[in-house]
């Protein structure tokens, strides 16, 4: 049955959790008095669809169902689980848990919250241990950090629980063992922002230098170690103690001002909204968006190929989704093999919108690597010495594939024997064939560098193959050479 | 002439700086009193050799020859440059200061201090003039920014030769209006460096914690925006101002503890180093090193796609030195043409350290492309709704190429009319053919979708070349089918 989540408070942030939660097969009730609040969700969502299912390897699972609310009550209604992001405003917030809980009663509430504690949040309400902090860091979409915070009147399951739903929608939980003003990060952007504020009103560097000293520096190592770890690796062969021990003194040096904190007025307003106009204002917002977006992609796709920080979690969300597609993987023999499904990434288009010649090639590569785990001859395999290496291909451009459509990969084997086979590829966009690769694996000895006759394990299985293909018409475009007459 | 840098300290700093020059071509003069040194020196190298080629997309120059001297006399000889990278301690800095200027008396010297103002540097020295600060981010090979920040005693032309030495090596000089303790940068760091000691302190946060709550949230935003463009895209479409009144007051909240400093003693820097020993523990440091380099080039070739930031910089880089390139890139009629010279990437590699097969389309791609350019059919041609599209493509895999492999594609007309050529592009690891890519491409009108005649100027020079091409011999596997018998 599909899970419906409530989205309470539709602005960037509760779009972005609507978006996350939609994206994830979750349907999604939304209650936003904001009359503009139905478009500004659903331009998030635009934003959204183009760029979380382009870190996904595997099939997104179908879009959930989204419904806005005139109350809060329906908004909730069957919904197991609420995220409030309403305004900073206490009072605002407990109004709604009341309603929420009226409603739903036993409802699991997360707070989207900058900085109020979750006993704040919690005080007065009849279920106190149903309402947690689950802050999250914009886009919510694309950055996988939630942080996890309760107070001790939130049991351990209540605890598990948003854990577990946080991870169903690919995030990264970090499960906070003290209550503390703002939590982790929103304290270091604080601290950061203040000491920024000082240097703007001192006049030592303007918002844009600012962006520049943090992007074209540490900002770019901070993505995938963050703080310790980055100097841990400066402290290089002597250690953390040595990194300690030389940077310690400079605890009593004035390298910050934030003893003191910049007087909050009109001109300091002026002063930033100018320079930032000045830095960004060539690019609209939607603009300013959708390369932030791309960047971040990029920057998950790179962690994701390493198996590092988010990509870790990037690849850990796939993994857990991918048990349903696999088990449809087989079929039926006599007819071509369904190996793969492919969805077009940002980086696999050209300038002008469409897949780039060689990913059709690629789409070719994962089509006949899932093959050749099939038959046996996977990365295991390959770590004993033997491998199937390619010795020549043809492939013919039949249509076009764009951003964001989904591909199929299917393997016919044309001919086979001990040394050799030669596979058909047909890279499908739906039912229409957009390329055929014909190709020819050599089995190798690797270490001997030369052709062998394949395991008798994984001949059996190709030969089975081959045989259940035997039946199949040669297909249009075998065994053709390049500009050959028909 | 090759021109030469001095480095004096050769720690983790001094050595990327070592590695920058060389790999830019600069000689480097190195002295370091650690009879450790050239070891040190040689272990950054090596990283740098596998990270800074990485992202390059034209040839690196011939790499500078590296020597090691005794004395900082021998070191600067014939240097135009000295970069010092010793210990923070100011007495010591003058000191070599005063050596480098009675040896080389006008040599100009950037100084990598932490937090030393350029005008603490040059109290003393007879030509304080040319000692200025010029301060990078660990590790000096990838990261573009260089703080350059000189005093009232520093005349422009000297601000302006540092700049210029800094983009000549690939790096992104920040000059500072105004003279600041730890500059930019540092600042930050120091910020976030003190609220995060009182996190540990606290209890609030493990070191493990921290770096999971920097790097799965805003530190993948600060590689591409930095602070103030995230916030002004975080503010959607009320902008700026709204924004800064939304935060406004949480500068008067309990957001830091940034008024004060947790005390420096060992039973600090036990809990630091105890957590992040088991945080981080389970690799080495040079695992660590090249794990995040990976992780970085991943970063920076993704902002290289777009254009954008860091990867502003390094485009830019490229194409000051591409100049020298392309006025070799024709060759003499009758011969096939040698269009793209490329290096294997990191991202062009499978499991096995091989690049991967689809690459070697890619390759072919790059080299069309670039005979497509020749010819004046490239993006301005595709601009004006025409353009030659791939059919049909034949691959035979002869050899392989490996991780920082350099390629030539070199490319054959086989037949060619107005409508459509036949290309055989050979790639090529020096003299050895590793991969043949024979393809016929359509000449298209994109909006009717059909094919037509090119233009006339294009016809003109792809004829041409057919013509000089039409005496060389049919290549080798030029005209076969997958699997053909010769």
């Amino acid at each position: 049955m599909t899970r419906k989540a409530a989205i309470i408070g539709g602005g960037v942030i509760g779009g972005g959790w609507a978006a996350r939660f939609l994206l994830n097969g979750w349907d999604v009730g939304v209650f936003d008095p904001d009359p503009e609040a139905e478009r500004k969700i659903n331009a998030v969502l635009s934003n959204a669809r183009l760029a979380l299912p382009a870190l996904s390897d595997v099939p997104m699972p179908p879009e959930g169902k989204l419904t806005f609310h005139g109350t809060i009550g329906e908004a909730v209604e069957g919904a197991e689980y609420v995220q409030e992001s309403v305004s900073e405003r206490i009072d605002l917030k407990k109004k709604v848990y009341a309603q929420l809980q009226q409603a739903n009663p036993g409802v699991l509430i997360g707070s989207s919250t900058s900085g109020f504690k979750a006993s704040d949040l919690q005080d007065g309400s009849p279920a106190p241990h149903n309402i947690i902090v689950a802050h999250p860091f914009n886009p919510v979409y694309l950055l996988p950090l939630s942080e996890v915070s309760g107070s001790p009147k939130n049991p351990p399951e209540v605890v598990a629980k948003t854990v577990q739903i946080m991870k169903d929608i690919g995030m990264f939980p970090l499960v906070l063992k003290k209550e503390i003003d703002a939590f982790i990060g929103n304290r270091f952007l604080e601290a950061v922002w203040r000491e920024a504020l000082w240097m703007l009103v001192d006049g030592v560097a303007t918002t844009s230098e600012i962006d520049d000293a943090i992007r074209m520096g540490f900002g770019l190592r901070w993505g995938q170690m963050g703080l310790f770890e980055t100097y841990r690796v400066a402290g290089g062969e002597a250690g953390m103690r040595h990194f300690m021990a030389q940077f310690g003194p400079a605890l009593k040096w004035p390298w910050t001002k934030l003893m003191d904190v910049p007087e909050f007025n009109d001109a300091l307003v002026d002063l930033v909204a100018t320079q930032s106009d000045a830095q960004s204002g060539a690019y609209g917002i939607r603009e300013l968006e959708r390369i932030r977006d791309q960047n971040l992609i990029g920057f998950l796709r790179a962690l994701k190929e390493r198996n590092w920080g988010a990509g870790k979690v990037l690849l850990a969300h796939d993994a857990a989704r991918a048990a349903a597609f696999h088990a449809s993987a087989d079929a039926p023999n006599g007819a071509p093999l369904i190996m793969a499904q492919m969805q077009v990434l940002p980086g696999w288009i050209d300038y002008n919108g469409h897949m780039t010649e060689s990913r059709y090639y690629f789409a070719n590569s994962e089509t006949v690597d899932a093959f050749l785990r099939l038959i046996g001859a996977g990365m295991d395999y390959v770590a004993g010495g033997h491998s199937y290496y390619s010795a020549e291909t043809h492939i013919r451009h039949l249509g076009e594939a764009k951003l964001g459509d989904r591909l199929t990969g299917t393997l016919q084997i044309l001919s086979a024997d001990e040394k050799r086979f030669r596979s058909f590829v047909r890279i499908l966009k739906g039912d229409e064939v957009v390329a055929t690769v014909e190709q020819l694996c050599l089995h190798v000895d690797m270490t001997a560098g030369k052709t062998v006759p394949a395991s008798a394990e994984v001949w059996a299985k190709l030969s089975a193959i081959a045989k259940a293909h035997a039946g199949l018409p040669q297909p249009d475009g075998a065994g053709r050479a390049v500009g050959q007459q028909r």
